[in-house]
């Protein structure tokens, strides 16, 4: 087992990572900006390391000031948590060049299944099923155009050095798609500096369903189920959910030996999830393989009792699965909520500020991965996720009501501090949701909703 | 289902069962002394009444306060929690005659088992080994001196109305037998206003299992494994674990299906603890019977997954048990450590104040039961209970690292304010616990360790 990890990252994930190595007795090491001196995983950590300012690109996303500080302390691994770096083949070569572990897949994999329009190729070779659209990267709007008429509208424009929602945009009819073609590879060019993108069927009932997979380096893989994530916001995941309801557990199974067996036949090694459509018939369509370990990851641990990062340690270190498939037992039902610092009220504008009060919630089968404190100022320059809220349940609809109370009882206060919470629980009760019947569109509804309920 | 309850409570329990209420539908009634008026459960209860003043014999105590409150509010039910009324059965019975239900069992059973030589004298009728000792209640120090003489020294003296660890004085030779037995009288007296006493036979290197139950009120009753308590100091528990380390699953499926038999046997309903001593032989000896919910029963919940509140709630409405003992499955290994407002390094004494900073553990597999928050003024007049932590893993030693972790994470500081956490994580890294070879000696062992160590 590695000695020292240093934590390349922020917030709740950092202070996540540094739990786990604290439990397996391996020491930690903490980045940090200027902005971030005085964090939580600043004080959980064995050492820290001020790696520069506020701005990501020169602190959380600089290589070689991470690098540099893991030299520094002798860092024998790395975890890069997930944002930042965590996907980038070029970090995960730069650590393998200085003899220091990246805790995550091998650069070659990282890039092919960074690289979307690749990653469809490979896993359809692999078996998986895939929505009708590009094989190849586009290479002008009347090629884009071509495949989206032979698939035929909706279809949805996405960048190729995408992923996590970003970069993506719906088209409903022919005569907009040349805009929003070149609306798209500008877009994918500014925020990837890629500007390749893919067209693929779009599905507008769909609910968003991922495989947990774990594989470590000896040619073992195996899934940890499925989490529903088919409530989100701009492609933005709000809440989630493991298992994911009125879906047979024989399709989930089906799914996940399918994705256990692609992330053998990449060299996939790691945590991954694989994510998948799923139309309103229980048809299920792959999408795109996150390398790292994904912010819902909690919901996986609760059903089936294992420490994810854990698992990323031991693989990374180079020791086998210590489970096979029949030793995955899932049980019960886990929902997170994604607390996040935002005015629902103001189109979820990141409302950061100090917080004067700060009192988790609690009791039993309630969960909560949070750096927040009485006391913390939540910084504007990051990502506004401030709390998971988990819990676990026998079943859904008590899982709802501990969810809806937990929620309900968290207490976060400070001047221009606003949360989701008050809106997750809007979610809570609705109708369509409570039946497990909605779909990605809930959030954009629900809002409508809002509004209308507002102007009456 | 009721409609509302009552809590006749205060500090974490009542929070606690406000949870559970609030997932259930059920409203809640805080009620309070004027000590506690800022309370976590009077924040989080639906309704609250002040009852009387910080003093518990005119608030926490007082049937009448409660019972008018319980009135005033409509509340249809009444959860007592531990400790204070929690196992009166004049209260109980008060509650019927109200036509309020009391959450617990029927008051004659509270009476008999309350009387600690009546429950020895039902128990052994109902086949739990019990040490040998009085069988009838000691009338004079020449009688019990007999009794100790046939069973052989050491013996144990206890209080007949005592129970959760008070009133109790082992004598180890003849010699000091009548001073002990005058003296343990009247402790009996002053603490209990009931100066009769039994001798029983004093296990020296025991470990303390006790069992839980459920029983309801229709004939089913159901046991939920066992819990070790075995880290207790001057007989109050500090640790406890599920399942208990070093004991066969079949000694704790007898023992376990011998006190599911016992409670049918009594007519006892809800949640119930039967405790045991376990020779390092591994015989085991009935010691008394809990008529309430446990301090530590989150550890019985993590490993079962029961909600044992909610338990209490459907049997007290008048519902069935809803699983046979074969639905019960135990899993991992869960851990609770009570960090007390106390300060090891004086005795134990109490150590109350103003929370300047309160920052709970959190992350993975871990839960706490707390009503402290930032800001909280923990009063000198109850409890020094502050919090529980409660930590769950697949395997012993992954518990016992994350609770050593989860401890060392806890953040609590205030003016004069100290906490046991530190004391706990010497428990937790001692080689004897470790290995699970405990007994009942361990935190006096330890203390003297200290003490040498600090002389040396």
């Amino acid at each position: 087992m590695f000695r020292k990890v240093l934590i390349a990252n922020r917030g709740e994930i950092a202070l996540r990572v540094a739990r786990t190595c604290r439990e397996m007795g391996v020491g930690t090491v903490a980045v940090y900006s200027t902005e971030d001196a005085d964090s939580a995983v600043v004080r959980a950590a064995d050492e820290k390391v001020r790696i520069g300012p506020a701005a990501a690109k020169r602190s959380y996303l600089s290589a070689p000031a991470i690098i540099e500080a893991a030299r520094r302390t002798g860092a024998d691994a790395i975890h890069p948590g997930y944002g930042f770096l965590s996907e980038d083949p070029d970090f995960a070569e730069i650590c393998r060049a200085e003899g220091i572990v990246f805790i995550g897949p091998p650069p070659g994999v990282i890039a092919d299944l960074g690289d979307k329009v690749q990653a469809r190729r490979l896993m359809t070779r692999a078996g998986l099923p895939i929505l009708a659209g590009s094989v190849e990267p586009l290479r002008s709007a009347e090629e884009a155009r071509a495949v989206a008429q032979e698939v035929g509208y909706p279809v949805i424009l996405k960048a190729a050095a995408g992923g996590g929602g970003r970069g993506m945009r719906v088209v409903t009819e022919a005569d907009s798609f040349t805009a929003a073609y070149r609306e798209t590879t500008g877009a994918a060019q500014a925020l990837f500096g890629d500007a390749r993108v893919y067209v693929e069927r779009y599905l507008p009932d769909a609910r968003h369903v991922e495989i947990q997979v774990l594989a470590d380096g000896h040619g073992n893989a195996v899934h940890l189920g499925a989490r529903d994530c088919s409530v989100q916001r701009r492609h933005q995941k709000l809440l989630e959910e493991s298992p994911p309801p009125r879906l047979g557990a024989d399709v989930v199974d089906r799914m996940g030996r399918l994705a256990a067996d692609a992330a053998r036949s990449v060299g996939y090694t790691g945590a991954g999830t694989f994510e998948f459509l799923v139309s309103p018939a229980g048809e299920f369509f792959f999408i795109e393989v996150n390398c790292r370990i994904q912010v819902e990851h909690p919901v996986t641990e609760m059903v089936t009792g294992i420490d994810l990062v854990r698992e990323q340690l031991r693989i990374a270190a180079g020791e086998r699965l210590a489970l096979r498939q029949e030793d995955v037992r899932l049980h019960g039902t886990a929902v997170e909520a994604r607390v996040n610092a935002e005015d629902p009220g103001r189109q979820f504008a990141p409302a950061p500020g100090v917080l004067s009060e700060f009192v988790p919630p609690g009791g039993p089968f309630v969960r909560v991965d949070t750096h927040g404190f009485a006391g913390y100022r939540v910084p504007a320059a990051y990502d506004s996720l401030l709390a998971k809220v988990v819990v676990w349940a026998p079943d859904r609809e008590q899982a709802l009501a501990r969810m809806d109370r937990a929620l309900q009882e968290f207490r976060v206060a400070g001047p221009g501090v606003h949360t989701t919470a008050g809106f997750l629980r809007e979610v809570l009760h609705d109708e369509e949701f409570r039946a497990g019947r909605h779909t990605t569109a809930i959030v954009e509804r629900i809002l409508r909703e809002d509004r209308t309920d507002t102007a009456a």
